[in-house]
């Protein structure tokens, strides 16, 4: 069991995003970017021998970005001076045992089983400080690892401070680095901002180190796990890889996505096995998939679970709450919010579920709306099981329909129905043969006389 | 006039599909795949002069498998000891005439002009097999291509076989082969199974075929027409592949598809000429669309046929038995199932027709829903032509309402309408003056209450 | 101040597109494409101190394509006699002075900033005749340029005239020309029709200038701005390629695209600052967004306007005349046209709404439909401020329901409704306790004697 205090930088603004929420705050597939290397980190912990501690360095005035770090300890860096003061304001909370984990707020794509080999790489290479090193498809806009010819890394040159023929060289810095944590504050003591930004720079630690006879590695890590997001385009291709890979995690389960280029995970989505998935789906945050269930194209879920073997779509929107039954069906232009239906139970066309509780093996005639909000107060609506609610019905909340009940086609229920009773709503007919034709032509006459 | 007995090898579990169907049943634009094969085989038998018999190896306990490829014959492989153990199966049903193709049944995507370009391969070079190699953009996996110094194929090395500077050979096995049908016995009699696995495989008769003297060939085939499908993300790719073929075939036929990639067709979809298929628009199976007709965007058709100049969607969903005439309207949120509309019929918004039959030049109002179902049984609803049925009206079946015939808005209709008549069916109005205020205040102190 | 001509030749049927428009007027984000290359010149017109006439070649009998272009002027190639030709036809409109731009009609991706670019290369170039050049992906096809040891052009040979060692030139003519006005006319004269064709091949005026001793040059500029569209296939990449650049302007400016690649934008579509947009997203013509607005996934735009603040969708339908107002809402299922919705306005679920005007802060139910069409004409329905429409209610319009009205749920208003009333049709409830098991009976009776 070894102690691993992982310190988050996240104090950026990220002005390119043009938004007043802090960058690390950003979703991807619907978590803020700091989540997904949080609960990253805490996967580590679980699936490793590793104590993991978190502090995140954030800014001045993010409370929402502190809350999301909860219940982990954050540290603010009020003036901006750059990474390594941002590593010095987190020093009061590094214990003195164990190693220390430089990580970027702004990187979401970062696997549990990269931070693992480079933890790994540094304990096996018995290196002071181990950099994360990585081959960007084009090397531009980032420090380079300039090796020595023992192998060991003797320095990280910024992209601006490159000799010409530096330019080529293929490796890069990924801001990631493992730090003995006892070795950690002296290094960061001998940093300065003698620099044309007047900035700390974390990477200077790579040169104090070699100066001091510490030994410095490197481990080359997938580009992609370094990836960061600076800007709204490249926020939207960080999402789409994330997207891949929950696809193909998704598709490794079993489950069958017509086109998977096309179907939107969140980063909490649980699909169940055998799923077949249409195009054109998306899932919103906190949706739950049992086992057999099949989605049909453009169908939109968010905060719903869905139970075994239902069938939901195409065209369907399960909002919050939505609890679809075992083997229910939910068909075309139907939206469910807050609403639970039972096992076996039909709402297959144009209808609104909204604040009910449709028992099981109930039949919801299309057009139906449950009539939830009066203007000021939401009431919920019940249907017992096995009833029968007839098309184009309003049920007016709060009211009850018994079980094995049945409502008549176009009703407005506003009393509750007994069990096994039969409920009609319905104006009296009048009919009047032949005045169609008679009709059309008045208003012939009517559509003539505007034109005059 | 030349005999070619096709064997397809279709016998394999898939056991990475994770899935009890047999493998070659899974669909790829809902066309089993090995229905694929099938029909490709059959449409070689209608463009060439060669009589086609087909003949595929299945395994044990697959009767769907054995109903897809009907009329044409099956044989069975008990045990799995291999592909040339799978052909042997064959050999009482191949005549000892013409040639043996040996295909395999989860490479869906083999088109006829190739299929074509290896029987006349191996007419033209008289050899007595011929080998379909292909160039796969990674080798890794497949078995190589040994070629002699006089270009003939000397043999097929499995990929765990291979020396090391062999595993740079870029040519592979395709699987597919041709034989001449005398040859084909005395070369599978010597196969045995003296390797790791125990099987038989089928490759080696290309070794004892060079030992007897007789020529091998091979005939380099595009690497798509051989691309297998062995897990859900296998088949995804293929779907894809697939997908772009009929989606070029489409726009080569005049067809517009605004955003290709985002149009999904079935194996079986016919579209007339002038059609424009928007973004986003689903096939499923058996959709035939007439000339001039606009498919507009998020509509899905299944097993719908629709006439000439008829406007779909956005946003429209055709069920199986759905018939839309020419120049129909069918619009937003409208669903369609097992009905036909006449010529010029409209059912433009938020309208579920189910078992209904609705006559030319009629309009179907917003929110009109056919009742088809009383929870038992379903019946027909019959609307003449030139009918107006006013918005949210519910029509029960059965019912009729006649040629000419106006119903008005909001009426639910339990008896049938006579020609040209008005029918209206609606309760009486309340109005209270100034009561809506009195209303809020009542729900507003219950609201307040709640909080307390 | 100087003086460009553009001379666009545009007089080509387009057969290859199997349509009987002319092929300029096919369109790219539902602008024809000769629509983006006259505004594309508009703008350069605008933002730089050139003086643009515009002079447009057409063919005979294509009215559609004169209106488009006016009321720039038009001049008719009435004999299809070769590009040469048709610059030929425009010589009558050009002024003596300045510089000639010569552009092809069917290549609508050319940007503003490659036109300024090569009227700068003519200019500084100091050349008679400036060559736009380009170098495709693959040079197949085009006609290539033939520079002289001085660096000059000395001519374009067209692909089928290439020596063999000349099919290796990767540099190709874009069709693209600037030349001195005055020198034009004498370099046209001098063509001549001698080739298998039989006729005047506007690049041949490359030879006649070199012959007369005056200097052509070339610029190279981007493959994709010379993209022509001569078939539906190619017309798929142009609008592919068209849609990414609206993507990443809106990105740029701000906006937030969940998956850019499933975002449609028309030539004219505005968005405001601070937009959300979710997946499957297809904008129309004339759309306009405010800032702060979210539009959720599958929701279809066309000739509507939405004010700041306004939430839309998932699965929206806004039509031409849609009007959202401020912090409206739109949900999911709702269609609107020609209709206007006050601030904070409501729609949330399953409606239609056609030549209606929605006040301030008023709630429309579910399922609520306005019945604009009686058969014959259109009327309008009008929702005051603060008004309450209960669910699966009907308004016949002409209608009109006061300020603060409260109309009960699944009610047909046909009357007008006074301000603060509330108004309720409604039938008698008719129950009869027991009657559903019966009713079931009798059901499954029938069943049971219908499969007799």
């Amino acid at each position: 069991m070894s102690l691993v205090t992982a310190v988050i930088l996240a104090a950026g603004l990220g002005t390119r995003m043009k938004s007043s929420m802090p960058k690390v705050m950003h979703p991807i597939a619907h978590r803020p970017m700091i989540r997904h290397i949080i609960e990253m980190l805490e996967a580590v912990g679980e699936q490793t021998d590793h104590a993991i501690k978190i502090v995140t360095v954030i800014g001045p005035d993010m409370p929402s970005l502190e809350a999301a770090v909860a219940p982990h300890a954050t540290v603010i860096q009020h003036e901006r001076r750059g990474t390594g003061h941002a590593v010095q304001m987190a020093l009061p909370k590094m214990p003195a045992e164990g190693v220390v984990l430089i990580l970027v707020g702004d990187a979401p794509l970062l696997r549990a089983e990269t931070v693992q080999a480079l933890l790994e790489a540094h304990h096996t290479s018995k290196s002071a400080v181990l950099v994360g090193s990585f081959r960007p498809p084009l090397a531009t806009g980032f420090g380079r690892i300039i090796h020595g010819a023992d192998g060991t890394v003797r320095r990280i040159i910024e992209e601006k401070d490159l000799a010409p023929e530096q330019k080529a060289i293929p490796l890069c810095n990924s801001g990631f680095f493992v730090v003995a944590a006892e070795t950690l504050p002296k290094l960061l003591a001998h940093l300065t901002p003698s620099n044309a930004q007047g900035e700390f720079y974390l990477t200077d630690i790579v040169e104090h180190a070699v100066s001091a006879g510490l030994s410095v590695r490197e481990l080359e890590i997938p580009a992609e796990d370094v990836l960061a997001v600076n800007s709204r385009a490249e926020q939207a291709i960080v999402e789409r890889i994330a997207q891949d890979r929950y696809r193909a995690a998704a598709m490794a389960n079993g489950a069958t996505l017509l086109d998977p280029q096309t179907v939107y995970f969140a980063a909490d989505t649980k699909l169940g096995r055998d799923v077949i998935v249409g195009q054109n789906v998306v899932f919103g945050p906190a949706v739950t998939v049992g086992d057999n269930v099949t989605i049909h194209a453009f169908s939109h879920l968010e905060g719903a679970s869905v139970a075994a073997g239902a069938i939901i779509g195409p065209y369907a929107r399960l909002r919050p709450g939505a609890a679809i039954g075992e083997g229910a069906h939910i068909g075309n232009f139907v939206e469910v919010k807050n609403s639970t239906l039972g096992a076996g139970a039909k709402a297959n066309h144009l209808t609104y579920l909204g604040d009910a509780d449709i028992g099981a093996g109930s039949n919801i005639g299309a057009g139906t709306i449950t009539c939830n909000y009066d203007g000021i107060n939401k009431h919920r609506t019940i249907v017992g099981a096995g009833a029968f609610i007839g098309s184009n019905t309003a049920l007016v909340a709060p009211v009850t329909v018994g079980d094995g009940a049945l409502v008549g086609a176009g009703s407005t229920i506003t009393k509750d129905v007994p069990a096994d009773a039969i409920a009609v709503v319905r104006g009296p007919l009048t009919q009047k043969e032949g005045a169609a034709a008679r009709f059309r032509d008045s208003r012939r006459a009517m559509k003539a006389k505007k034109k005059d």
